[in-house]
């Protein structure tokens, strides 16, 4: 027994179950082993049992690594997260797994914690775990040279942001029209003076800063640099410290959009704790929908992210890329629009009725 | 460009870039290729820069799973969360990933989604992608037979909950004693009708349930199965409609001891849609102590998850079982008693003062 152990260890660590070591505990022949495994009629049903329960015995696991060297298909993807405390990332990497399972694939998921070099990490370490295709959120939506070399190189990539001109497969949420979308909102409420939190930008994401930037001049708003808060981090804590700044001067924005609804629930914070009244001294909406922004001390104005829409779209397209038979096929770049979801932490101005 | 393309392409799908195509587009031998690539002062240093540019241009990966089936070593660890939009857990693959990079490996992730046979496959994904060693929350702590095994068998495990007399290593947070914290906490300000929102115990986990009625035996008071809730979700929306049946009663409970912070979340939530006022008429505590808590509608008493530690003494075991020459040490268990996080959703009843 002792022996057998120490033998099996290594399936994680140092040594194989073979079909021979089967073969040996047994005593049929290797073919016979291997036809009974995969429930050949040709081997007798009382043969084929003796030989599951000894392969069972031994811990035997068919081997896909050697499998995947002939075969060159693990059934497996990698999702790449930028952020796994992101509640809408981790929603996310569920639906993928429920969708990848739903077609018979497993998933493997790494993180980057918004890190280029972590993220390079995690793609060295899904290749060389020979997964069949990966899902990525790029830290920086525009550093992505790495992925583009590895896509011209024949490798299924669906990115999880990205530019329509990105020239790799992208399906994802519109972030410009999203926070246009609750700029707007703020604007067409009457408010004037908005804040805006944004980790994003300095990463070199711009998108939603852009949005922002679009609803401020269409509603002829121009553009103060003093009302701009880049926190490095991407949770409550930051935007709670962001929303501190914020509010040090005597002109205080009358309303706010926070580049997630963690940051803008950091800001709600900030507020009952500053005793200021939400909405009607400061509206506030954050972009994401996550489940917590409704549970939030003033139920969260927010843009929803289409958790279900993108990850269906990107698996059908990942699918696509890993089926093509010899050269990819041209990228496609879908965006989706997404939707406002308005709570109470939105209002005109000083209670004002909308205009 | 479109052979090298074709031919590339497989390193994830369908070929894999070996020492001899870079011997054949360089004209070196693959021994001097070989060589070149481990950085050999044997190989003049211009010749290695060459060599150097021809794997980069054929997107050479050194093939760790080739490699893999010879030294055995991947030095990759798998986590398996059982519910990844928990955000406590997903602390915890945060803290287990950087732990992990810090100590040089790279960490690999699913989840069981709560069900056992998810569970299985994903620890035969692992086993079959040749991690080093796995961290895990079994789906039901009692379950664990097929863990059991894998440890007989040498496998290097660590259990992230788990009983001193699971014959398997672990390191844990001792749930019954946070949970008698947290009810002890209810009973001292005066408590007697206190519910449980408890969606563990439904999945063969009663450690929580456990500490409820140790907290109520100690403080004389009879145990009312109606003042139990078994809710199938683990989400703020699970904890909203549990309270809804919980409070659906003349003699309602005066206090709520909720599974999880997400699920006292949604109480809090129920309490302000029926205006009932929390902590005077209704006092609630949630475990984990998540970030989100504390910017609840109502600051949220709790239970901290010390998911540093946790973390890093999981981490070091695992280690230690890595590094075992031969056989597995015996198994060790370590059970940290959390502490309590006292914030304002929780008072003595009708607002009296503590007694």
């Amino acid at each position: 027994m002792q022996e057998t152990a120490r033998q099996i260890r290594g399936t994680m660590g140092k040594a194989i179950i073979r079909l021979k070591d089967i073969a040996d505990k047994t005593g049929f022949s290797t073919n016979t082993v291997s036809l009974a495994l995969r429930d050949s009629p040709r081997i007798p049903e009382a043969t084929r049992a003796i030989i599951r329960q000894a392969a069972d015995a031994l811990n035997y696991l068919p081997n896909q690594i050697a499998k995947s060297l002939v075969s060159r298909e693990t059934k497996t993807v990698g999702l790449v997260l930028t952020d796994i405390t992101n509640p809408v990332l981790t929603r996310v990497a569920q639906a993928v797994q429920a969708g990848l399972a739903a077609r018979g694939y497993g998933m493997l998921l790494a993180t980057s914690s918004n890190q280029l070099e972590e993220e390079k990490r995690a793609l060295a370490l899904f290749r060389s775990r020979q997964v069949d295709g990966m899902l990525i959120y790029p830290t920086n939506h525009r550093l992505i040279e790495h992925l583009r070399v590895l896509r011209a190189a024949g490798y299924p990539i669906v990115l999880l942001v990205g530019d329509p001109d990105a020239g790799i497969d992208a399906v994802s949420i519109d972030e410009r029209a999203g926070a246009h979308k609750a700029v707007k909102h703020l604007t067409d409420l009457g408010h004037r003076r908005i804040g805006l939190i944004d980790a994003a930008n300095p990463l070199g994401n711009s998108e939603k800063r852009e949005g922002y930037l679009k609803a401020l001049a269409e509603a002829g708003i121009a553009f103060d640099t003093s009302l701009v808060v880049e926190p490095r981090g991407h949770d409550a804590a930051a935007g709670y410290f962001a929303t501190d700044r914020l509010m040090q001067r005597e002109d205080r924005p009358t309303a706010l959009f926070a580049g997630n609804d963690s940051q803008a629930i950091g800001a709600l914070s900030w507020a009952r704790t500053h005793d200021i009244a939400v909405p009607e001294q400061f509206a506030v909406i954050g972009f994401d929908n996550i489940e917590f922004g409704q549970y939030a001390s003033v139920p969260l104005s927010s843009v929803d992210y289409a958790v279900d829409r993108v990850t269906n779209l990107a698996i059908d397209r990942l699918m696509e890329l890993i089926a093509a038979p010899d050269r990819l096929p041209p990228p496609t770049v879908t965006q989706i629009e997404p939707d406002l979801v308005v709570r109470r932490s939105t209002s005109a101005p000083n209670g004002k009725k909308e205009s």
